[in-house]
């Protein structure tokens, strides 16, 4: 998987600090998470291949994780898109686009199709073959998900060296990559494991923002590859954490700890901060790995 | 007068060229016209005291005219912003933005008043002591308007020199900037013309975009001191002009010609266009003074 991080900053964009959006590519996906004001303008500068992009996941429907989505939908439909996409937030987004659309009498000459999302438990919203994308329900001042999107265990690969010891003929490859085992000559059966090589581990990216902290994600995300959680405030101002509904960099690192991530990305800094070096201190009094999020950052994991 | 262009370029914003969007200085006011996606990272770039703005005028309801609007509103109520907004615009633009800050549960502590435009004909829209918003009726693919904002004749200034020389006494001194006459001591009646200066002629600025060429916006911006006239293409591009409802370098020109402007601004590029000094080009065939517009182009009147 590799992130690329568009935007992390929290609430008023600036030409240095642009608000939340994030592009994930997972198995020939291009999934973009949240969409700020100007996101389509990150999407060129980091020269993103935006014509990819199938599935946008919106968190929740404040301004700076959403303002951008329209403009990019209007773009897409400027530049002839002709491939379908499909927007996953919550309930009221498709009249909040389609209404601005239809303003402007400029409807999408490509399928646009709306997933509104209301549930407040975890549920699949996205599968295909290779992956698949659970909200992680959050607590904010407005309805709010996160997103867990994880790899699916794969075929597990050929071992040819094995199979030419066994003498296996090429016709019954597909069979073993299936997972099937094999009866040789002299009526012996030879286990599929034995013939080829263990998968890589499926990997996994869990994205949290925004939100309190919320013990209740950890059983959804434990385990995580990697893990975007926010940490819009430091314990200092631990109260206007609370009155906003926010985390603080060591309430990111606690979930990062107690659900077991292999590492933790904070972002959507509070514009008080100019040194976001900070949150990395106080996260990793309680946890190791720990990446400040900034604008234009490449995470491969 | 002064005028800073945001953005001037038409359709997709790219982080080099910035969709339309203008600040008019005019008698103590800071009047914003039209809101392209990123207008506020832009009012920012150039530094504009953006708490200052009390007026919008949204020229129509396309996204490369409007959709930074939303931001900018969330934006002065993150600031703290206590001063009344006026937003004039088409019917509509009231309910696409207060849906989407009723979906952010984001409502403004600030007042939040919509002008919504319906007339097809020229119509009064702002009007105080020093300042008059016209419309100025336009045709495009969508119900647009133009503006056009004229300075008052002011009050004649005092000439200092003069009411010496006639022996005036510093309590006249206020009749006189009304407009009053001055009776002497001798009974003879001193003329106000006698007592004051001339006063600087009353400017205007007209911004026409998004339009076709249309004629009969002349005799409103007739005699403006400054036209800002979109020029989407070139006249080797007409048949485009025509099918977008745009108009071309050469068009721009003819209105500017045809009004006796004192001055033309082109902007509202077509991308396909990498040098925009082919529109002066074209344009000064028609009309002289023609300026090339930019982002970040101050011009003063």
């Amino acid at each position: 998987m590799k992130l690329t991080i568009l935007g992390c900053h929290s609430a008023t964009p600036r030409w240095d600090a642009h608000p939340t959006s994030q592009i994930l590519e997972v198995k020939g996906h291009l999934f973009l998470i949240d969409c700020g004001e100007g996101t389509q303008v990150q999407l060129r500068r980091y020269k993103i291949k935006f014509a990819r992009i199938k599935h946008i996941f919106i968190s929740h429907l404040h301004g700076d994780h959403f303002f951008g989505l329209v403009g990019l939908v209007s773009t897409f439909r400027l530049l002839g898109r002709e491939a379908d996409l499909h927007i996953y937030g919550p309930k009221g987004i498709k009249e909040a686009i389609t209404l601005q659309l239809k303003l402007g009498k400029s409807w999408t000459n490509y399928g646009l199709y709306f997933h509104e999302l209301e549930n407040t438990e975890s549920e699949v919203i996205f599968e295909d073959d290779s992956v698949l994308v659970k909200t992680v329900p959050l607590v904010h001042r407005v309805y709010t998900n996160g997103f867990l999107i994880s790899e699916k265990v794969t075929e597990r690969p050929l071992d040819i060296n094995a199979c030419r010891r066994h003498k296996i003929d090429k016709s019954y490859f597909n069979k073993i990559k299936q997972g099937g085992d094999v009866k040789a000559e002299d009526g012996s059966v030879i286990k599929n494991e034995l013939l080829t090589l263990a998968p890589d581990l499926p990997k996994s990216y869990a994205f949290c923002s925004d939100t309190v902290y919320h013990p209740a994600v950890v059983p959804i995300i434990k385990g995580a590859t990697m893990l975007y959680h926010e940490a819009t405030f430091l314990e200092s101002h631990k109260d206007l954490a609370i009155k906003t509904k926010h985390s603080t960099a060591k309430e990111a690192a606690t979930i990062a700890k107690d659900a077991a991530v292999g590492g933790l990305i904070v972002g959507h800094y509070s514009g008080r901060y100019g040194d976001h070096e900070l949150f990395k201190t106080e996260a990793q009094e309680i946890f190791k790995n720990v990446i400040v999020g900034r604008d234009g950052l490449e995470v491969s994991f």
